[in-house]
């Protein structure tokens, strides 16, 4: 796993811990662990796994998660997985008539990170595939985690239901504005002055070249150039890339004389 | 696939596609597929998967996203399976030094459904496992999609990060407000193909300006220049002007003969 050198160090969350309630492929339980590492969260518990534990199956799709899976707390009852919890979610996506808080990935992870602010263990428990949980596991949690899937087709892979949880996780953690322009910090923004100055180049060789007729529409054509190149928001060494271009190409125009318009 | 009588019908969103880009697995071609499905989308287009298409393993992970599979569409050449559209995002979680925006899923769900409303065909692409995509794939790109990976342990299993992009879709298509980065205007974007052609046209103009030395630099260059434009995101009336403007700008080199470069 290599790592940039300029790259923040490795997110390990304790909380909330991610419970699999009677998980049956080895595969899925080994995916789980590795999407939570993703995300930057590592309690991983299993309740009542179907196949022998360890597994190896899970161990060989972890792909170096593998001591996520060596930490996993293994439990043969729901209530003893989820006795330290303070605050449990249960994720499900069939209506069941409980009268809980149905919450959104995104509502989830908000509650979860006000939660953990205030030192509370929250856990969330999904159930096994195919079948999910029993309606019994879910009335035990404070409130329905359940994910905005087609009614046509809602029945997710488990670790992809836990990726999408573990996603929501990460952003609730950020919250701080990243700017959604990317610059690179070393080559700044053209100023007006730099980008007045490429117009007013590629507008003097247009007019050579007979580009602007009728001219009653000329202003109105460069507003539309300098519109296209405004919207890419040039950086310095762009610009002079692109005088470069305007150079390149009109070379061999044969002599410019002074006067010619 | 059972369906609870008062359930609202499926959901099944014609756009965006998305495109893998020399998957390796047929497992993890049938689990995007399965995950498409479960958030409403139904587009999927392979470049160059490495085993043999139809794939029978990909079928069997699809669990019911068959109809996913049996209609995605196949080519060779990345240029091929994105000619189509209008707004091309590359996922990808290494930074690149390239010049472009870079979003998140909700960042870039939000964008794909604002450009949707205006009757875009936006794409995402993914790269294969491990090796993600190649810096030329990401250059054909409009802008950037990152997930929030815990930076010590960042490889995500591909179907997880569809995951991710796909639940960030159905959840931005339940949301009214639209983002303001896209303008309001009756010409529509170019689409990739009109696009190359521009940029074939300009390059050709400029290795006849002898732009290019060393030749060495030409493809970083070219990709420079490509960026700028892309950057633009260029409506088909811009396109047809800045061919316009290359035209005006070469005229008066003296004949062009055959066999120029």
């Amino acid at each position: 796993m290599t790592r940039a050198r300029n790259m923040p160090p490795p997110i390990e969350e304790e909380w909330p811990a991610v419970v699999l309630v009677r998980p049956q492929m080895g595969e899925n339980i080994g995916a789980v662990a590795r999407v939570l590492l993703n995300f930057g969260l590592k309690s991983l518990r299993l309740v009542a796994p179907r196949d022998a534990w360890p597994n190896p199956k899970a161990l060989a799709v972890a792909v170096g998660a593998d001591r996520v899976l060596e930490a996993a707390k293994v439990d043969w009852r729901v209530e003893d997985a989820i006795a330290d919890a303070t605050l449990v979610l249960a994720a499900t996506a069939r209506p069941r008539g409980l009268e809980k808080p149905v919450w959104g990935p995104r509502e989830a992870a908000a509650n979860i990170c006000a939660a953990m602010a205030q030192g509370e263990r929250p856990v969330v428990m999904f159930g096994p595939e195919a079948a999910g949980l029993e309606t019994e596991e879910v009335a035990r949690a404070d409130a329905i985690l359940t994910l905005p899937v087609n009614p046509g087709f809602a029945s997710l892979n488990l670790a992809n239901a836990v990726a999408v949880f573990a996603f929501a996780m990460a952003e609730a953690r950020q919250q701080h504005d990243v700017p959604s322009w990317f610059r690179d910090e070393e080559s700044p923004p053209a100023t007006q002055e730099v980008l007045e100055n490429l117009f007013l180049h590629l507008e003097e060789e247009l007019e050579h070249g007979r580009f602007f007729h009728p001219p009653d529409k000329a202003p109105l054509v460069k507003r539309n150039l300098r519109s296209i190149f405004l919207r890419a928001r040039l950086t310095d060494q762009e610009v002079r890339s692109l005088r470069g271009v305007i150079k390149a190409l009109v070379i061999g125009r044969g002599g410019r004389k002074k006067g010619d318009i």
